[in-house]
């Protein structure tokens, strides 16, 4: 134990003689505003969930975890996802740490159209940015998730009339050589689909997505695979992982599929 | 702090001198196997997770928590649902309190027959026990969710072709008089919907279930409506709250409806 | 189904005939941008989950659904929480209600100082807004959850050395006859805690929060006690229903106590 | 459309012509009781959630989801673990894939004895089954999650007294060359630990258990080392990922760190 006068022991920096490095270390679930940068708005404020690690050599006994937190409240009240990069340099930097993982998951916010009356509303994505440092390389990825409306060929085929359609998630994370705004991605995910969803619906309009989302009925493989060549038809990526989970409207299980590729 | 040979103190004995008495003091969030009485096989292992308390008098300063748990580990291995007031009684006599109050939610299953094929399989319904006791007198109710189908009538009578429905939620928490079934709750449950689902259709019975939710369109409103008349006609209950929450397919946010009634 | 040119059937408006009024009827679980008054820095922007149901006459088939998401985007981009009356006011308008309400759920951010240090960081709290128009009536209630520690006064009395703690929540829900800062609410919490947590805590910072939880060892039962006695003191207060919940170090379920007031 | 009398068209069985296959179609978040062999009482019933996938090639517009659940509901009421390869078998056969992945999460109960009053309490661990099959070679993996206390060793070192701890969940997923019981990989997770937790602990219990933890302080990275210690002293394991992450009681953000090892 420490004497009242005594410097304060920092135990993290002490040797470790166990010769094991650890791949990851660091804070985990931590809150904070953010700025993000919007095709249409010019900046848009939300909430991110950050986790944070970086790579510890086998001779230190432990990180320190308040640097980690540090970070995050260096910059003004709200960090601007522009510094992401800045972000990851700082860690490695200030745990001098020679490798380091960011992810930073958000609510985002677009304004669409209703596909008749014109009425405006906002929808919500879920987006990560995921940051790796390796001796001062970057290589980040983006994580999207959209909702949208899934109509079951099957059904529609041997039915006389309706088909089930639910609910469905479809989740893109892609790697890119240069940059693609969230709004492009989540417009290839959306096309994807039977038909996409909206937060506000006039009649007109619940009549034009109904009929839309029968004229195009498409299986959790259909969507996987009509996303593989959106994204294959764009060079800016080189690697996407997509999925599409139905929460089916006739079952309480979900239909999943799942499609990983590598285009370099 | 203690002498070694001295009696272990009993802190949550001591006197409590704010004159504050405490409605609910327990645990939360434990997790216990148990066995629930079955209409059909006699009797079903399943695993259950707890929330149990008591009220505290201004008087004591602490409850004790071990005790709870020693109640939930005094019978075999699988507590059985048949105990469920036994239980009551003990953790008040345990505890020495007058008011308790146990909760007990867990997966039920129930081996269900597809409409055409005949093809069996069992469906997943989440149950809640949930038991009152008050100076001797014990009062229980519960609670059940049932994911249905529900098919808009709006999208229906306004499009030309399709409808759009969904996984919908049914929940029902109800008193009662006499012993009501796990199954007939479900039951009624699942007649309030557009359609019930289940865990195996072949193609015929998908067929079925599409064109039975076309023809059986409902809103939310509907269902908890009709559901209301259905609870009204079984004498044996006496209280109940509902609701219905739609996954809408053409949104990303959901609709709602819920009703109480009581009875007497 | 509809000829091509005639008008769009309103099913929504058309009579009901099973006279059953619907106490909740509306949409759950819709994020969107708002901007919260914020007691240092003028305003804070943040997401909030809203949930908005109003009472529907049995006359009536159905609820317009696009309504209320209309109101949400009837407002600059981000709403404004002193709107919130406003908001009900417009809900049971455009609705034709005479009963509504709001729920909305959003994370705070409060600037704090590590104790020693003078460190600042932001942390995140809980927030939850909820109305009810009733006749032109209105009646709000707040819910405010804070990340507290906890250090048990038994582990600390029975053990030679150390005591266990551990992260505790403490919630409370409070009706208000004057303005109460969200500030003012997150420090009744903080108080009746063993001690306050933060972001960021440097070594003498965690020294003395290590000490003084130890030097004011709680009960869940001496948290909401003591919580009261604060909540008491306020005149500005009405009604509240706290509670407090341990994620017991020594268990792998929680330790919980619950305590409701009426002070008219 | 079908016609009345046509047989029923089988739209999955279609050629597909966008030349993609597909790395996992299935179906998702299914649950069904299972048997568990149990070392010390021969077997335990409890529920798992199931995810269940297989490839598909280019040339199939889709997979038949219904046959992944009739495998579920092909054994008696209960699926036996020991079923495990046989179910993967039947996968792969009944949807005439060459490569398939089950998962499989349940939570498991061991009959603990507290380590000074003897008494006896039931624990629950979450554990999943990942298996894969290509080509008839089948891999599989055991993944368990075990709650236990952390006390952090710079706490207790700079702190004239106490030292703040909190629960902590460890995780390891591991390969093996021959057969190891749950109960065994449980143990190596909680030697790693400050101390291990218990469902009921008497006062004696209590006093031991909060000073053991004292005894011997842990950072998540200590976790992890000696974790890694303990399962490359097991030859039957081949390959593993660990991780650590502690609800820390004086943050409401976690520390975390995570450790792979491949020992072939």
């Amino acid at each position: 134990m420490n004497t009242p006068n005594s410097p304060i022991a920092d135990v993290q920096n002490t040797v470790d003689t166990r010769h094991i490095a650890i791949n990851k270390v660091g804070i985990k679930s931590i809150r904070h505003p953010i700025k993000v940068q919007d095709k249409s708005t010019g900046v848009q404020h939300t909430i991110a969930m950050f986790n944070m690690y970086v790579g510890l050599p086998h001779n230190f006994k432990g990180t320190h975890m308040s640097r980690f937190v540090e970070i995050l409240n260096s910059h003004e009240r709200e960090i601007s996802v522009e510094n992401f990069p800045v972000m990851l340099r700082d860690m490695v930097a200030k745990l001098e740490a020679e490798t380091g993982h960011i992810e930073m998951n958000f609510p985002y916010f677009i304004n669409k159209t209703a596909p008749i009356s014109g009425v405006q509303s906002l929808m919500d994505y879920d987006v990560t940015f995921i940051g790796d440092i390796c001796h001062g390389e970057i290589a980040t990825s983006v994580k999207v998730v959209v909702p949208v409306t899934s109509l079951c060929p099957c059904s529609k085929k041997i039915s006389e009339y309706g088909a089930h359609n639910q609910r469905c998630r479809i989740e893109a994370k892609v790697r890119m050589k240069s940059r693609i705004w969230i709004e492009e991605i989540v417009r290839y995910l959306e096309k994807a689909a039977s038909t996409e969803v909206f937060a506000v619906l006039k009649r007109p309009d619940e009549k034009y997505v109904t009929e839309a989302a029968y004229d195009n009925p498409k299986f959790v493989e259909d969507i996987v695979r009509d996303l593989a060549l959106l994204l294959d038809g764009d060079d800016r990526i080189s690697w996407f992982t997509i999925n599409s989970e139905n929460f089916e409207s006739i079952h309480n299980h979900n239909a999943f599929a799942e499609l990983t590729r590598d285009k370099r």
